[in-house]
């Protein structure tokens, strides 16, 4: 299919090509990069916003709350699903991904899960090339949710322009698991679950944390009882309160332009003078110390800048 | 001081030296490069343990007692203390690196700290490099202790030829945590504070986690009173019964020496056409939509690969 065509198609509102450029972004296929060069200029409206939260937290029912909560508002709302953990949690993604099948019979949402991991580049770059075509096909709310509160999970939430963080009373080890770098992403702090006993005392402790953070004093705490719907209407305010739209920060531009070149040069090194087969052969003479890793790495690098890969030394 | 009097030196036990040199490889230092080459070829002989889990597992007292454990048996120990998380834990770190200051008495046990993040590479190829001077200096074992269980941390303890994740009963959460991917790298389960009630329950619902996996089924699952030095032989036989040497599989290195030459070639276009003060304005244009970051990232990549060498050639 012709590019521009392809493009107008995914702007216009089909959806099966843009699932098809989905794929081809997330698989890093031949067209990718022209078709997300294509894509950007239209890209920077949205409101991207990420949700975050233990295991057991109630993302999914969230994200369908607020999804529901969009729509009302006439919003065009897309879900993406990222789950950058191994084929073991599967059972339980799977069980999301079902549930959530109930917004398909409603036009308004379209839900993209994205589950690769190990490409070249890792998760959260490929979560940002996707963000920008669903941003690009006209979606005015962008909904990234993610499975944990790991690293990887903190590096895709961060390409949101608002982030939200679910936590509920029920797990006591909540509080103990936002060390894990997750606080300082987070702008709204979300109880979810709060008919559950232990919403105040999980508050307080939320509050003690947050006032000695530099900025966290100011940050809100909302309450939610998503099942029901409760609180949602003040989650999804508090959320476009926060984020502007998904133009992306300079600085959010400044991290993912490095992370661009970084993937590219890999990505012609792999090509080039790294090949799986030579990769391999240095990597076993290297595990029996027959090789010096940091000399090998030395001349790979002068190769590719040189244009003479793997030639020997200059004489 | 000249470089291989500092590997001598270095090799010879000088623990001064040796912390001035593993500064000098997370800084990455002018004479990192050197440093770590010279002192690859003495690497491969000790052997790397990891462990981690959840916080609140007992993971500063299980390694303080594995050292114990390890001195008795006339092995020069080494401790790596990897945060990989924000400054805002750091109450609780100073606490565990008090708490570990027992060792420094005992001449044989060496602690090194490493808080860095943010470098070029990230945390798990600095830790790696870390990894071949504290090999390179002679220590037997080397236990290498993570915060948390993020995706940080997996990368940091799959630089191990072994690796223990610790559960402990109390913690409800902790056969949930573990789906975050950290399963797949542990080799060694402990079931720490083993003495608190909901230690079978723990057990059972391990192994029925495990036994879903591939290699699972087979995997050891200990029992420890690290506080009393309970259990702590068998663990200590179990994990040398698993790792071979930290000459490092040729799979590691495969994975290792890419990681190395992504950094490098970054590093190289850091200091040539992406400068700080380029990156700040290319950043900006991107932001309002004057600069398409898909098309200047080609030509950025162009520009390296093919224009004007970054150093001077060979003469």
């Amino acid at each position: 299919m012709e590019l521009n065509l392809w493009v107008e198609k995914i702007r216009g509102g089909d959806v099966r090509l843009l699932a098809r450029g989905l794929s081809e972004i997330e698989n890093r296929g031949p067209r990718s990069r022209a078709l997300l060069s294509a894509l950007f200029p239209h890209s920077g409206q949205a409101r991207v916003i990420g949700l975050t939260g233990a295991p057991g937290a109630g993302k999914s029912t969230v994200v369908s709350a607020l999804a529901l909560e969009f729509r009302k508002r006439e919003k065009r709302v897309a879900i993406l699903a990222v789950d950058p953990t191994s084929p073991f949690t599967g059972g339980s993604i799977l069980g999301d991904r079902i549930r959530m099948q109930a917004h398909d019979a409603d036009g308004g949402v379209y839900i993209r899960s994205m589950a690769t991991r190990g490409s070249l580049g890792g998760l959260a770059p490929t979560a940002a090339d996707v963000l920008v075509a669903l941003d690009a096909a006209g979606f005015d709310v962008i909904l990234i949710e993610t499975v944990g509160v790991g690293q990887a999970e903190v590096d895709v939430v961060r390409i949101a322009g608002a982030v939200a963080l679910l936590l509920t009373p029920s797990s006591g080890d909540d509080v103990q698991t936002m060390k894990a770098g997750i606080m300082e992403v987070a702008d709204v702090f979300v109880i979810n679950k709060a008919d559950l006993p232990g919403a105040d005392r999980l508050e307080s402790e939320l509050r003690a944390m947050l006032s000695i953070q530099p900025v966290g004093a100011g940050l809100p705490i909302l309450r939610t009882v998503a099942t029901a719907g409760q609180g949602i209407d003040k989650l999804a305010e508090a959320l476009l309160d926060i984020d502007s739209a998904h133009a992306g920060s300079a600085d959010y531009w400044r991290h993912r332009l490095t992370e661009m070149v970084s993937e590219k040069l890999m990505d012609r090194l792999v090509r080039g003078s790294l090949s799986e087969e030579h990769l391999a052969v240095a990597a076993r003479q290297v595990a029996v110390r027959e090789a010096n890793p940091y000399e090998l790495v030395d001349e790979l690098v002068r190769g590719l800048l040189t244009g003479r890969p793997l030639e020997p030394e200059c004489e």
